[in-house]
């Protein structure tokens, strides 16, 4: 086993060598741009990794776990499109930098290249690894849909909640995971629980990610605090606040995530303070421990040694210790 | 074998079933809609007739005819968007009916569809129609990108102009066909046979389409007569009508094509004037009889019985002779 940054590394080796100089320049420097603009590479990490644990040879997981890359950006250059998102990484966005349609045609080129980095895998994995994939990427458009959905409903619920962020952002996470166990040929059962591992861990990271957006720091969150206060985002901060309120404090939070203040620094602290008063911040927490814990109930059953059990479990409290 | 009514029959009955009742309704009514607004269903008929032709089973071909379908109708769905088109097939397009987002989305659904179209298949089988679906819509991707490149370009060349129609329509045929013939396990001779038949007709079939929005009839064209001409499209036809002229009528088209005119009569008869006076309407019909050839000289070498070859024969005079 590697450690974090070595797979990293590795893994943008790999990355860099898949730049692609072909014609025409117009659809494939967008996609050499958008992949070039780092991150944690979490993803793919987890591939390389659950691939090792399982086999010892992630570099057989190499193609896999650029897939679910490419896949993710893929996304994230069609999502800020919808947003109409300005900044991805504190740089330009596809569409900005470009424009729109340059940004749906990159796209839809990236997801097509996503299927084509599994063809040197043998028949049978193949299948494998593009049944998983079309299965994942059809539930991140759903949970998108969900996302856009939500927007204008005033109705939704935790448990819709819930949903959306399994699909838009935890099944992507669970499927990282269950492609290096597919690649290391694990057995049908250690697959199906690494995957449960993945998707528990994805919606506690999203859990976390609604908890840092408006209670992070400043100095080492990467985005505005408060952005999802600003965009009146139904967050699960947002829905449990409104559930444990009381009818006149639940319409003026109501109020208060239908409006555009010029001023919203206000804004954000009264929201923070509704968040902490109705016990929504701690309720939140304790989702995003009792969705980790979940995670690490599953990782007890799989057929692997304990220190890889404890290094993933390591790998699981980092990610929900973080203030990035 | 059956006629092409009873394929195009049987398909739209197999693409009825396929509708779904599937959550969210805003990511999935809009692809039954579009999948529901007709069309020729060319490129389907001649996956299932492939499949007949080699090995007398079309049905095993209805989820890779089905394939091809979803396939066309999602690069449908993201073309109009970036043509801002309000109308496909007379009817309201995805993007006006709901919105831009709503097509975005919806479009990456329908592309993520048409491989789980070929889940069913035997891991061999899948592999093979899925890597050939790959490189198919990368190359449609391409193509369109070279489309909207040449229209801020006055340099096209007619080679530049035949690899875009090439890959924007015509792979899309030859692929329809040799995925007929890969579910028929059909030998890779036969399978490659196939695709350049149906190339070189995409071929021909593209270049009558150029030909036949300038001088189709107005009562049986199923678009407005002249609408490349109103866009200024550099089309074949526009391309050989510049090689054929002197300078000083080189410059007049070049002008008259870059103007939008509110009489858009005069600019159309003005612009048919030219592609007949310079040979260039003449040069289209040669190269559109060329193509057909060409891919009728491919059928010789398969190896399929006398009347098979004359039903793809007739099949492509069809095509060819066809006002609409």
């Amino acid at each position: 086993m590697l450690s974090i940054e070595k797979y990293q590394e590795e893994f943008i080796a790999y990355l860099d060598n898949f730049s692609t100089c072909k014609e025409p320049k117009n659809l494939y420097n967008p996609i050499n741009y958008i992949l070039g603009l780092g991150g944690k590479r979490l993803r793919p990490v987890l591939t390389l990794m659950t691939a090792d644990i399982f086999s010892g040879t992630y570099k057989s997981a190499l193609n896999a776990a650029l897939s679910i890359e490419v896949f993710h950006n893929f996304s994230l250059v069609h999502d800020d499109i919808m947003d109409d998102a300005p900044l991805r990484r504190g740089q330009s966005t596809v569409h900005e930098k470009w424009d729109v349609n340059t940004g749906i045609l990159s796209g839809d080129a990236m997801l097509i290249m996503a299927y084509q980095l599994f063809e040197n895998y043998e028949p049978i994995v193949f299948q494998a690894l593009a049944k998983l994939f079309s299965k994942t990427a059809l539930e991140v458009c759903e949970g998108q849909q969900y996302d856009v959905d939500f927007e204008i409903r005033n109705d939704v619920t935790i448990t819709e909640y819930l949903k959306m962020i399994e699909y838009k952002t935890a099944v992507l996470v669970g499927a990282a995971m269950k492609m290096g166990a597919i690649v290391a040929k694990a057995s049908v059962e250690d697959q199906n629980n690494i995957y449960e591992f993945g998707r528990f861990l994805g919606i506690a990271f999203q859990l976390q990610d609604d908890y840092l957006d408006a209670f992070g720091d400043p100095k080492t969150f990467g985005k505005q605090v408060g952005g999802d206060i600003i965009e009146n985002k139904k967050t699960y901060l947002y829905l449990k606040a409104l559930e444990f309120s009381n009818e006149s404090d639940r319409k003026e939070l109501s109020q208060l995530f239908a409006s555009n203040p010029d001023d919203v620094t206000t804004k954000i602290e009264v929201a923070k303070q509704f968040f902490v008063s109705t016990g929504s911040a701690d309720a939140t927490k304790n989702a995003i421990q009792e969705y980790t814990k979940k995670a690490f109930t599953v990782l007890e059953s799989l057929n692997i040694a304990e220190d890889k059990k404890q290094l993933l479990k390591s790998f699981g409290n980092n990610l929900m210790n973080r203030t990035v």
